[in-house]
């Protein structure tokens, strides 16, 4: 695997989970930047030629394009120790990563997007209905992490894999969306352990 | 892999998938009923005993118990001919589980929700104020599967795989919120050619 490029907008915790991946196992990526509040993934060139579904982050690896945050890093991690031996923790790993993208991103993410990006005055009305039931499933979902750290350093198998680096992504700029951290100690050690680790990349970077 | 027991509601999509895989692989599970508007899957009981997520489906192997129904189907289906050989194209499975459960459930399904289980006069009011906006992006799912399917006959790596299951599970049910299917001629294609396996079954099976 070489000469990989990564199609994303810096700012985007979906592409970071990638570049936080790629820094733990080494792996070089040229870097595509694109301004989603210009809508630069939804032109005509992008849809026809790097990806029809008009989201970022995409990976293109000689002629293949492949979409999806956490399927991209499941390819990039391939053989390595951020997957863990053994079927059943595998299962588990993608587990949380499923349970990222439907009860972790569409609120957190979306939340924080809708407030440092967009702007809560440019909000539709729908979208206003909708902050504060993602606020209360935000929370569940920093809840049911939290529980789940008080027993373990780790989210699966006992050891730091691609669930951790999913998790992360947008926990730990949950903050921007007004998610109070501090009420979270399990979710904050566990940033910790993440933070100093020496292979660690900022989202920002 | 034996004594596997299902923790579901049967009319669920999400649960379906899971029969659905095990049908193909002819593997036997135990199920377990719930009904989720009667709140069975938020007791004490089940949120400690079964998932502290709330939600079915849930797969108890032993004492262990997964959840999230993509996750549920790769675990059981490890070693079978519904992942594609190939680390690539298993990640590309993979980024069409993702995207089914980011842009075709949380807009088809839960449609399908709303209109046939709760009713639309028993919405709240954000709820009502989301009808619209996840109609077009359902729209657009399926847009987006009709025109992949215009090439090829299975989502991934030219055979019939999990990709397949994870997207026909609420697919072949989108006219129950009000889809109009025969609007894509390809989808309708692959759903007959689904359809028509010797080891399918039915959602009210």
């Amino acid at each position: 695997m070489s000469g990989l490029i990564l199609h994303e907008d810096p700012r985007s915790g979906n592409c970071y989970k990638i570049r936080l991946t790629a820094a733990h196992l080494k792996l070089p990526l040229e870097r595509r930047s694109y301004d989603i509040m210009k809508g630069e993934t939804r032109t005509p060139e992008f849809l026809s030629n790097i990806s029809a579904n008009g989201r970022i982050p995409v990976l293109q690896d000689g002629d293949r394009f492949l979409t999806e945050s956490n399927a991209i890093c499941f390819y990039i991690a391939n053989g390595s120790d951020l997957i863990p031996d053994g079927h059943y923790d595998q299962a588990d790993m993608l587990r949380w990563m499923f349970w990222e993208q439907y009860n972790h991103e569409p609120t957190i993410a979306t939340l924080r997007f809708w407030m440092r990006f967009v702007g809560l005055e440019a909000l539709t009305d729908a979208q206003r209905m909708q902050i504060s039931p993602k606020r209360e499933m935000g929370l569940a979902a920093l809840d049911l992490m939290d529980k789940h750290l008080a027993e373990r350093k780790w989210f699966v198998a006992d050891k730091f894999s691609l669930a951790d680096i999913a998790l992360f992504a947008y926990t730990h700029v949950a903050d921007e969306a007004n998610f109070d951290l501090e009420a979270y100690p399990e979710i904050v050690r566990w940033m910790e352990r993440i933070m100093v680790m020496p292979k660690h990349v900022e989202l920002d970077g």
